[in-house]
């Protein structure tokens, strides 16, 4: 999986958020996905509890704007973003790790209440 | 440990590159530390391997330029930057996590060849 096809795999995330597209989030995943958003706080583990997961987030309107270069180190990609929601605003960065097939296996999101 | 004093270390870190200063490389990290530098390297484990590896990166010259607010979540700090020597810049996003005296425990750092 080369740097390009990662930052495919971030841009198509976008574009979930953007058209509120289950379909590319439930694609985007690996069946045994793990997804800690924020950090410290309960594992959504397994497709169906990371696509419930992000029901709530895209239904919320909720919208993602990449604030610089996507990193990429081995088998991952980290990148800062903004969410946009109304008038609110949340600094993050996401880290994504791939397994074989360029599925993302696992995220985690760096934020907290003083991102806000 | 707050925000305040996550967003303090990161840039004391940075000011250890400005200064090539390995004093406050020592006072920053745990005596257990790991450094994954980039992820998907070899180790750098415990204070003294920690720090022989600062020393070859400060005595570079490289110099850290912070590129966007630092996201806290729980015990980490996620903060993307540049390094710049002579003319070649490489982005990288940092995550530290800290433990409960406030030292740094773990660092990877998110680069590859596509962010040179």
């Amino acid at each position: 999986m080369d740097y390009a096809e990662k930052v495919a795999v971030v841009n198509r995330y976008v574009e979930a958020f953007e058209k509120q597209d289950m379909a590319i989030i439930r694609d985007i995943y690996a069946d045994n996905a793990v997804v800690e958003d924020p950090v410290g706080t309960d594992l959504h583990e397994g497709i169906e509890a990371v696509c419930a997961f992000y029901e709530g987030a895209l239904s919320s309107g909720a919208k993602l704007a990449i604030t610089g270069p996507v990193r990429s180190a081995a088998n991952t990609a980290a990148f800062p973003f903004q969410v946009n929601m109304g008038e609110m605003s949340i600094d993050i960065i996401d880290v994504f790790e791939f397994d074989d097939q360029g599925k993302v296996v696992s995220m985690k999101a760096y934020w907290g209440p003083d991102n806000m």
